[in-house]
């Protein structure tokens, strides 16, 4: 595609490098800025760029936050004995918004995956064990909440292997199991099998 | 949806104001870039910035430019006896692309749309109009390359009005009809019905 301008050529070739955004999409926001208020480029260009450079991560749980501890740390009515390990912010954001949670979170940054070259020492996971095992934690439970997939998987069981040595912790899981309005022919045989091997007391 | 930070709040709300793009979208987006190198937020804001304070429009065809005279005007090799009348830049993009033009470009800037009270005087129609009836003009033919909606033709209608008084020059629309690859049966009844009454005779 030829462009009659450099100043859009490098805008869309910017653009295009989003995820899921390509040379079409690409155009089609950059004019769709030139057609906007010039207040509505500069407020989004500053905003991407004071949220690349002024963004801190919590020095405890691994969040995004705007402060050095961030405001799920820093709540003292959250229950702090609990801690739900999630592989990434985006977790944390669907979590709190089922409003059903009320602990504390780890962030991960990802999971182990061989092939994308992310080992262990790439994660937040030291930081995990640190923070459970120091002097004074209140730290009772810990809730794996990692997608279950091959990757996934591999990073609960290698985190599961790394907490067996605290007895009085208790290491759990999210539930498994056919989702909310989920057909049970189309339901995949591991997840209908593993819903009825673990199947849930009916609530009478 | 609530956010653990201020900062990614505002990135995501800016980014969800473009077209196409929603508050899931936004933020994998806005994740996207603090986990890539702080210099690819650098380079999109500024190209962001600096293509819409810093581009022009081409004072002849209206067309986007780094320069007074768009590289399309400036070009004497091109016919500068045929205006090609497109509502938008991406319609430029689109038919340079197809390589099939040598000819000028005249960028309306929209079409006269009353539902969304763009009247004739909000498009370039007046500066085309004083394009083709200057002292030594050399244009003889004026293609109407603007979509066959209702607006468009609206728009199609009220140019060759206003340039219904020279009769000296062409004006001509581009051809409508079955695509290629385009399946009869599924063709809309207008299209298939005009495309038998002017038809084409067949190259032998």
């Amino acid at each position: 595609m030829e462009f009659p301008s450099k100043l859009i050529e490098s805008a869309v070739g910017e653009l295009s490098k989003l995820p899921g955004v390509g040379k079409k999409t690409a155009l089609r926001l950059a004019l769709h800025l030139l057609k906007a208020e010039a207040d509505t480029t500069a407020t989004l260009a500053e905003a991407l760029a004071k949220m690349r450079f002024e963004i801190r991560y919590c020095d405890t749980c691994h969040n995004i936050s705007d402060t050095p501890e961030c405001s799920i740390c820093a709540n003292q009515l959250r229950d702090q004995s609990t801690v739900c390990v999630v592989s990434d912010i985006r977790d944390v954001i669907a979590i709190e918004n089922t409003a059903q949670y009320q602990g504390m979170y780890h962030v991960l940054g990802g999971v182990i995956s061989p092939i994308e070259g992310i080992g262990p020492s790439d994660l937040t996971i030291d930081s995990l064990v640190e923070r459970v095992t120091k002097e004074g934690s209140e730290i009772r439970e810990v809730i794996l909440a990692i997608s279950p997939t091959m990757e996934g998987d591999t990073t609960a069981f290698y985190l599961s292997r790394k907490l067996r040595d605290l007895p009085e912790l208790n290491v759990s899981t999210i539930a498994r199991g056919i989702p909310m309005g989920g057909e049970l022919e189309y339901a995949d045989e591991i997840t209908l099998g593993r819903s009825i091997v673990e199947r849930q007391r009916q609530a009478r």
